[in-house]
């Protein structure tokens, strides 16, 4: 591979040095921003497309715009990789979603360009309003505060709540619409069309293109005449109402390229001294810059790795090896569905990531993206529920606490059959903090109504999913891990499976291992290592947290000296936590010694190193199973 | 008082006797059902204003539409009273809110016409739709599915959602925004002003006249000339785009007056027909029909006992009453505020219920009401705190379920310094299962860097408010019950309490109770009667839930033989839960009783009553005492 020649990017280390520069040479820079990502990324998987898509953004808010102490923040955070770049992070890049290297999203605590910290969609706007509103109160009515949001983030409900106060306000706030068509899959929804509509209605552009002849000689008094003219344009209800961002009384401008750096500075720079609520609505291609990415924007969204020059695509031979739950569960849906009509999916925004695309691409008529929407997906599935469908809501554990009250209000109160498939359970690895699904085993439990099932391997997955779908069980949730599964043949023949009993995989001596989920298997591992050592430790799969299999942990207790739980999930309230009040409620004389995600917020890494850290790996387990021996 | 006269509302019970009137006799039903309403509730309290203003919208629904084979969801609920009276519940009618009467709310356990279950806002137009995506699927073509919507739940992020997904599909759903300008509160925020906007527009409504003035001939070919010139005028981009709704595919009628019974009907009978995603905008008044509600619509949503016939509410001679504990926050958040120019107050949409109001009034510029988007409202604090504020957020706690993630991702993860008022912790009686904060201790347990207090009476709560606004504690939870305090001398000179740290309040033998919160009120009085009864049990209230007081529990547990947990929140996952961990974790020789509120959701009833059914009241924790002294 040729040595690529960063000759501006060098002379950039913070936004400073960005100021300095010509024209043409932030153009250039752009260019090396690009390359730097694209040649950073190769060999570093992250998240590529979305980074290329804001780089001349990235450029000229940071040209324009007076940061840190004007504030930006980036919604979802995906796209702020040129941000990092450009705010003292360039050395740091390669570092990006490792263990103790930066973060794949900003962070405060990472650097003080980072206003806010970001990772799931749709908060920018209101944490760029509360900052706005705060300076305000503060004196400071000359800071900025700007929201860069995609079209996809912006069908999150709570995007419009932060529109709709930000439209009531006077605050100084600067909402940047990224809009590329893409969240991670095709942006999906009418907001997805009513923004294709602008972008190409030629009528509308007129409207607005006069709107920019005033800004192209805006200067002293002109510049005043266009606010004044502005103003008047306005006032009229009709124009007024003529766009639905206007409609909640934010000035809007645009559509424009996002891809020219130099109109954005010119445009960013009038619009840094409009007071009040604006939104600014620029086009971007996701992937920019790297054909393959901009051709197939969805693969590299986060590509793994890739071939810098070619942009190929690294293919792991996947060989020998077992699937991906994720996957398993989209050949599964398919072949479930293939033989109850009541079966439906729905995802909101991940069709890919969860694999409901299988679905969508095999039975479009019975699975659905709904977009970012996590609220709406669970009660439109509560919806399809009331008129006796079995609705399969596939969200990810992380983003599930955005549904948590419609779980209990429309479904869990209501006893309707919604199975929800909660991918992503426990600890996630490289995204770090922001995606761990670590807290549903404990947020979950103290629902009424809900069974909460969490599969050993793929072949209970199916057996779970199996068993939801016969319906009549109300809220039916099942949750899995990210990664491989356990077996090379996944495809067993799918059984019910009782509803709230566990199971022994192995018979033990003093010790009994009862574990929840995947992990179960490093528990096996654990207990043939302690073998190995002379101690005979059970291992008990829990399969279910509730209803929990009260009457075996009292056969447990009743045979067992001491009870290890495990759980890939919060200690404070999980597996552990239900076994301890069993122990305490019925008084039983056992040793509990719980082990599961400690009270932090952990970090990103990979599984193997957060596993580790959190004291979770089989490593982690061995040890305990020695130390409870050797005290005995 | 003299009887009323119910001559048309005798003859209907159900839909089908409507269907049989007069157009004469439905204007006279509707002045009847509103008189009905006004002398059922003046003595039996219950939500009054809200459904006086859907009266005739309620008779014209049901006259046009074929339920309960066509859907209807109420959004909310407090609006469906007609439609209760009308579908088969007229004579339950005067048990609404009463312990195992009718509830406040539609249910779907109760009536078949109940569609779906609501009492949180915002959740109609997600389950309408999911019901007419399930209609399409089953080969029902022409079943309606309509969500009946007030303009303020309509700013709750997930009617966005629902509203972007239906505009994108097919579905055959009816949304009938109910625009009365008011939630339970006045409305706010930028889509308020835009309603005010078009219904105050002479040139909208010429537009929009224009489409009515088709409505009105339409028979027949006309009435397919009708539709066709819909479609033209719909396919116009500029005029499609020229509503908010329309910008989402929505197709839009109105504005009309939802108190016009007849052209309702006429209206309603013709939207019957046209397939595909439809939005009726009707303007009705809250509280139509009783002067005194029509003037003051917040104080009647809700007015308790009133004369029927002057609509004058019956004030209760509080006398010496103490304060409820809403007020206190009210009173001591401006006396806080007064000192610490960093608090702010902010309230999604409940000014009057959290008593934040009294902060509006005095600081109209520190207090904000940021409409029902309590995901919003969370982050916006976030975005405040980020800049040095220290704003207190006030929910109750069961719409709190609405923002978990926001307050775990934007908040804790972040380490800001936001404070959490959780008005209506606990069971809050009338209002039943929806409403009913019980969860809450649970469901924050698991969260990293967050404090959960709650105050045994309202000296405490100023206490721990006084501690919280100091700041640098990051996420710091107060929870707090529905209803009176303790003291009659409320205003204590407030001082910093020990974070973390629980007290004894009473010593004992060898029984002790751990409380938390106001409930450890029926602790000691419980610890009284014990007494009378040569039975001396300790009673420390833990103050908080997490840091949990673990040195305390050690001490506790070496003392006595016994510990009752007791809390005013879930048993799974709770306190109780908290102190089973600490008890397992540290291996404690203890026994421990956990009291609290079962693994099912509790219906509606006082106070009184529910505490008892859930074995939380003080004569469920004499029994338990007595039950363990007679076993010791």
């Amino acid at each position: 591979m040729e040595k690529i020649q960063y000759d501006v990017l060098e002379k950039v280390n913070t936004p400073d040095d960005l100021k300095k520069l010509s024209c043409d040479e932030l153009k250039t820079l752009c260019e090396e921003i690009r390359a730097y990502i694209i040649d950073v990324l190769a060999n570093n998987p992250g998240h590529l497309a979305s980074g290329l898509g804001t780089v001349e953004l990235s450029v000229a808010l940071h040209y324009v715009f007076n940061t840190p102490d004007d504030k930006l923040v980036w919604d979802v955070g995906h796209q702020a990789y040129p941000h990092k770049i450009l705010t003292g992070r360039k050395n740091l890049f390669h570092t990006i979603r490792t263990y103790k290297g930066i973060s794949g999203f900003p962070k405060m605590e990472e650097s003080e360009y980072d206003s806010f910290g970001t990772g799931h969609s749709s908060t920018s706007i209101s944490a760029a309003l509360g900052m706005a509103m705060a300076s305000r109160l503060q004196g400071n009515n000359t800071r900025q505060h700007i929201a860069v949001i995609g079209d996809g983030s912006m069908t999150g409900g709570m995007a419009f709540e932060g529109l709709n106060h930000a439209g009531d306000s006077k605050a100084n706030i600067l909402v940047i619409l990224n809009d590329n068509g893409i969240a991670i899959d095709k942006s999906v929804g009418a907001l997805s069309h009513y923004l294709t509509t602008i972008t190409t209605s030629s009528a509308y552009n007129r409207l607005k293109n006069k709107i920019w002849d005033f800004y192209g000689e805006g200067k002293g008094k002109k510049h005043k005449n266009f606010f004044r003219k502005i103003g008047l344009i306005t006032k009229s209800a009709l124009v007024k109402q003529s766009n639905l961002f206007e409609a909640l009384n934010f000035r809007y401008f645009g559509p424009i390229d996002g891809h020219d750096v130099e109109n954005l500075i010119k445009i960013l720079g009038k619009l840094k001294d409009i007071q009040g609520p604006k939104l600014l609505h620029i086009v971007t291609r996701k992937g920019k810059g790297l054909e393959e990415a901009e051709k197939n924007p969805i693969a590299y969204h986060a590509p793994g790795l890739f071939d810098a020059n070619t942009g190929k695509q690294v293919v792991n031979d996947s060989g020998n090896k077992p699937l991906r739950y994720q996957d398993v569960f989209g050949y599964t849906i398919v072949e479930l569905a293939e033989q109850n009509e009541k079966i439906l999916g729905i995802t909101p925004a991940m069709p890919t990531g969860c694999s409901l695309n299988i679905m969508m691409d095999k039975m479009p008529h019975r699975a659905f993206d709904v977009g970012i929407a996590e609220q709406h997906a669970v009660t439109l599935a509560a919806g399809m529920a009331a008129q006796g469908m079995v609705p399969f809501c596939n969200i990810y554990s992380s983003f599930m606490q955005r549904a948590y009250d419609q779980v209990i209000h429309d479904v869990a109160l209501q006893n309707l059959d919604v199975v929800f498939c909660l991918d992503r359970g426990g600890l996630v690895g490289e995204d770090g903090a922001t995606h761990h699904g670590v807290f549903d085993y404990a947020y979950f439990r103290p629902i009424p109504n809900i069974t909460i099932a969490s599969p050993l391997d793929e072949h209970e997955l199916r057996n779970m999913m199996y068993t939801a779908q016969l319906g009549g069980k109300g809220a039916f949730v099942i949750r899995y891990p990210r990664g491989g599964c356990v077996n090379l043949d996944w495809k067993n023949p799918m059984q019910e499976i009782a509803i709230g009993k566990g199971r022994c995989l192995k018979e033990g001596d003093s010790i009994a291992i009862l574990s929840i989920g995947h992990i179960g298997n490093a528990a096996l591992e654990a207990a043939s290592i302690a073998e190995t050592k002379g101690i005979n430790v059970a291992v008990y799969d829990m399969r279910f947290l509730k209803p929990l299999d009260e009457d075996l942990i009292q056969q447990v207790a009743s045979k067992y000296t001491d009870i290890i739980t495990i759980e890939n999930g919060a200690l404070k309230g999980g597996l552990g936590s239900a076994v301890a009040e069993v122990v305490a409620d019925s008084n039983l004389k056992v040793n509990v010694h719980r082990m599961g995600i400690p009270d932090y917020f952990v970090a990103h890494g990979s599984l193997k190193e957060l596993h580790k850290e959190c004291q979770i790996d089989t490593d982690a387990m061995v040890s305990m199973i020695m130390k409870i021996a050797t005290k005995q």
